[in-house]
């Protein structure tokens, strides 16, 4: 089994190895964010699984994506998972590799171009800038501050200097910024909020840390989306160097 | 000019749309860390420029690069910039830009597979893992804790929550290490740091944050090197799930 990573959606944005092992495979399993033009690149005959498409609802049990994986490398097929993004960016590779080992079937890993890093990359925002920022953080908004299933310290995000990257956050983003500000951060901290980065539909919009919640929500930005919170957020390419 | 991230350093981890680029370049600027192999795939005729090697010592100063930039693409060349792993991330992409845009030239982003990212995943690590961490902080090992020109709080990035990722930190990775058990980070907590990803020469060690900093000076691991601190950097595939 390949794990590989489809980037943010752009079919340019797949890696020339992940390319090479779509076109090599005899079953690719793919996901509803992976590029999906790509996979008109496949060799006859070869047989894609739509895991986002088949039945119980509009999600396949990441089980059944397991079981899938493994009867068809157990069957000699050369098999390509692919993801949007990169498969160890809150994409379970970690898991689906640990299911593929313990049957027996080796795992080769393609790494690809992660939304997280790219989307802001594709509306005008570099995730580090040497003047502003000596890192980043990518946490996942699916589970909002203060649930008990939280392992994530926003507070100390808020005050650790580096700009902060919600992935899956659209639907959170008013107490993950209530919380950032709780925790210290400058109400008037740039944000931006990306939505289908790297697709034809992209969309973008830029405001405070304070406001973005509310903007995000007025501009009818909906997932996927990414947003980047600190000063690269207010970065200008035309601004005085 | 097209800023082209050229990944971890495998030519099969550059981008289709990257590889199509420098395919149409007149000019590649090109930094030590880029996958130079790909560079055999430029057209007859294409000027290729390795900022590593031109004059004025190991390293060209950033304002010679974005000058070569510039020039050439102010005289109607197609100027391909090729950074190892993604511009944004610690590559300066954001100055070039802002110089470009000063100079009336457009910008174009391709981003790149980031070694912060893919090293780990290279090395069996996962930087997500779901019953694990909900998120990753990558930060510049450059500039160690304590230092005046440092903007990091290694004391709240130990409580956040989160897994940390460092990029040229092999230097100060023993410092690095006692700030966060400063911090209060568990000394026991996983770590493991890699050389080399996706070059041939591609090495790894894993040990506590308390040891990976002698570790990984006693096994000879030199940059470019990502070191990766949490829960994850003890991804076994093989562990019961």
């Amino acid at each position: 089994v390949v794990l590989v990573g489809g980037g943010p959606g752009d079919p340019g944005l797949l890696t020339v190895a992940g390319l090479g092992a779509i076109r090599e495979a005899d079953v690719v399993v793919a996901d509803r964010l992976a590029p999906l033009a790509v996979l008109e690149q496949v060799r006859p005959g070869t047989e894609i699984i739509d895991v986002a498409k088949i039945p119980r609802g509009e999600f396949t049990p990441q089980e059944e994506i397991n079981r899938l994986l493994i009867a068809h490398a157990a069957a000699g097929k050369c098999v390509v998972r692919l993801k949007g993004g990169d498969n160890f960016v809150f994409g379970r590779g970690g898991e689906e590799w640990q299911a593929c080992a313990a049957a027996g079937i080796d795992v080769q890993v393609v790494p690809g171009v992660s939304a997280a890093l790219a989307g802001p990359a594709l509306a005008g925002i570099p995730v580090t800038h040497r003047s502003l920022n000596q890192g980043f953080s990518v946490v996942t908004g699916h589970v909002p501050p203060g649930d008990p299933r939280s392992t994530v310290d926003w507070s100390a995000l808020a005050r650790s200097g580096t700009a902060l990257i919600v992935l899956m956050g659209v639907a959170n983003l008013a107490a993950i910024a209530q919380a950032l500000i709780a925790g210290g951060l400058d109400p008037s901290t740039p944000a931006a909020t990306v939505s289908n980065a790297g697709y034809p539909g992209q969309r973008s919009v830029r405001a405070s840390v304070a406001d973005i919640a509310a903007v995000t929500a007025a501009a009818g930005l909906t997932a996927p989306a990414v947003t980047v919170i600190g000063s690269v957020a207010g970065f200008d390419p035309l601004a005085p160097q």
